[in-house]
């Protein structure tokens, strides 16, 4: 029998005990599969008596995931500490630069450090894999790195975010106000305690600076990307985008643009017959516009233990079968460092809501101020409250009233100063709402 | 500079012109991800005056493929020439027996000699690679090969044929007849001349073989599979479907059943909520359900010269890395004799349409059929036809009447045991129509 290949795991939460459990599981396939058979051979976690529901008695233990990634006991070491620096960074570092393969599920240490990472591993001739790092189960790093080589990749766009895609899904369907959604998906464990991380579209820009440098053979530039969250969506904006022919999501978005690479994340308008626009509850999708293969969509569970662990298992067996492949697809030194496109260049359609005064002469106002700046408006939707109807059922009450404005292609730069403009006019009653639309 | 990764085209159609193409558009990614340069050496097609758009006049020119199998110019063949036999076959044979990598797209070969095929690549160390092979530019086949080692497989089922879904789409949102739909797709050359491979379901058939010895490693069993086509799906069927809830797509499912593996393609129900619901027109879709993955859906180009080149372009690159691992995932001899579910013993939802005439007692007569057989309604529907309700506004015309039930799980054999009696009662005025329902 050939010698197992041994696998450290660092990181015993619910994926990393879910790992221990699919490999035992899966064992006979995978030794058919591998020529030989994988086995786990080292843990390690913060509490070692803690019922994980698997027996980790015959696993050599390790207090410190660095110790582990040292140990003479593995080939592979799996890291599934956490966070972008400290305890996850130095077991990554330890482990390749001792010749051992890496598999991994953290984003915010890729989003930060994946370059150097990827040029240690092709230094030591190693693995760094992380399936796992992007949308759980779905393999779309697999997809963008070796399905596409024929092509070039013109746009990417994905719902990276479960707890944000569960929000938004049941402010749609069940009409809730975002708070009350929030509070429900903390209850139900969709989302943390402090949600600013996914909400607010962090946790969405990490997975989206790992899938640009895939798409484009880009060096990870996660700061350049533009982020905004969903905190200030309102029921208002999805009966409207409902009415309007479109659903709400939070997307993030890398594109190739005449001014370079642009990469942004925010709340998005998304035709209600678009693939992405099925998408409801936590699960994840990427769509991949490219030249020869056009479109392709990847739908699946975004986290989740088994299914991250899915993709950690898939990743095992990759590294298992001796794949040579760089970690993103070409060498890290041959990444290129693409120019970030300025948001306010950015061009697309947008959705404009402005609580205005129930005057004459505002809508005319406002329509003054979208031409002035060249926008041209594809549609105008005007709704009274119905609370302000009741009071005066002429109109003309001076009550504040819903005008939203749809806009044909226009960039960033143009709407923002328009709308700053019509706020100076003291036309509005609140701060206005601006959602970006994003056409198939 | 590292010696090319040398590549011989046989058969120089949409796709292999494409494939030509895109090799030499991606000449200098290729070269980079790989190590080396990819390099088109030799090709082999029926006319060589032929204009394709690509300049040929460098590469050795084999007027017979088998030729170009054995020739010492290529390290890799890719099969392009089609068919499940006669030449496709003896330059694959060939190609393998030289102990050169052998890429193709072609369904039928597979379907046919897929293990032996894989079995001879083995012996050779060489690969069998075929991405094109199924849903075009969908990376359905490495996703089963590669993605899912950590996973069981339960059940897949795609819209795996453009043309049938094309033909559907059209019926479904302009009301139209089965031939209308056929002669326009015909027209737009999404038909071919003869259609039976395509409508009747053989095609989908073909690539259902290839995905499910995939999905549950087991030998390739086209034989096995249940086949049934779209010519008889009529308008009024997609009208009620809509009505209940369901498009009706021409699937392949194949499922892991307690009596074996069902394999199976047919006009389907499916709940208009669901991923693969959402797929028009001639894009294809391949839905797999898997224990730790719960629910993957993957949506891309199913045809097309540009999309097929792209699959087979990742195979080449693949292909040029030297990756390992055998043509379906585990080494051929190990794949299993799955016994095989016979379909009389598939059990699901069933939309029957019954053209009764309407007299009082049918609608009871029929009903006491399906109680006979053991079959539970989840719901009845009957429609007069509109001629009929003018000539007789009081209803109880004798005209015929469609009679639509949907059942709860039942056996096909319940089934057609069912509608043989309600026949033989001389009840029906038609032949009854019969779709599954597959539920998410």
């Amino acid at each position: 029998m050939t010698r197992p290949f041994r696998v450290g795991i660092a990181g015993l939460g619910t994926v990393g005990a879910s790992v221990v459990r699919i490999l035992s599981r899966q064992n006979d396939i995978l030794a058919r599969r591998l020529g030989r058979p994988v086995a786990v051979t080292a843990v390690s976690a913060r509490d070692r008596a803690k019922d994980r529901g698997i027996d980790l008695s015959t696993l050599a233990w390790f207090d410190d995931p660095v110790e582990l990634a040292r140990s003479g006991e593995v080939d592979c070491v799996v890291e599934l500490v956490g966070g972008s620096d400290g305890a996850a960074l130095r077991t990554v570092e330890t482990a390749l630069s001792h010749g051992k393969h890496v598999v991994t599920a953290n984003k915010a240490l890729l989003a930060k450090h994946g370059l150097a990472l990827a040029r240690a591993a092709e230094e030591k001739g190693v693995a760094l894999a992380f399936e796992a790092s992007v949308a759980g189960g779905i393999p779309v790093i697999k997809t963008l790195r070796e399905a596409l080589p024929g092509n070039r990749v013109s746009r990417l766009y994905g719902i990276l975010n479960g707890t944000c895609n569960y929000i938004l899904s049941r402010m749609e369907l069940e009409g809730l106000t975002f708070a009350d959604c929030l509070k429900d998906a903390q209850r139900l464990g969709y989302a943390e305690a402090d949600p600013t991380f996914d909400v607010e579209g962090f946790d969405t820009a990490h997975k989206l600076a790992i899938l640009t440098s895939l798409a484009f053979g880009t060096e990870i530039d996660a700061d350049a990307i533009y982020v905004e969250g969903i905190s200030s969506i309102t029921p208002l904006d999805l009966a409207m985008a409902n009415e309007l022919g479109f659903r709400i999501k939070l997307l993030g978005v890398a594109e190739r643009t005449s001014t370079g690479i642009e990469q942004r994340v925010h709340p998005t308008m998304v035709p209600k017959s678009s693939a992405i626009a099925q998408v409801m509850g936590v699960t994840n999708a990427v769509t991949i516009d490219a030249d020869a293969v056009k479109e392709l969509t990847l739908i699946g569970p975004g986290a989740g233990g088994d299914a991250t662990a899915s993709a950690v298992v898939a990743d095992i067996a990759d590294v298992a079968l001796g794949k040579s492949e760089p970690p993103f697809g070409v060498p890290a030194r041959t990444l290129e460092k693409a120019p970030r496109a300025p948001m306010q260049r950015h061009e697309g359609g947008y959705y404009i809501r402005l609580t205005v005064h129930d005057r004459p002469g505002v809508a005319a106002g406002v329509a003054t101020r979208m031409a002035e700046a060249d926008i041209s408006l594809e549609s105008i939707l005007q709704k009274r409250s119905e609370t302000a109807a009741s009071q005066d059922p002429h109109g003309r009450s001076g009550a504040p009233v819903s005008l939203v404005l749809i806009t044909y292609a226009a960039t960033e730069a143009a709407i923002r100063s328009a709308v700053e403009k019509i706020s100076g006019d003291g036309l509005i009653a609140e701060p206005p709402q601006v959602i970006r639309i994003e056409r198939e």
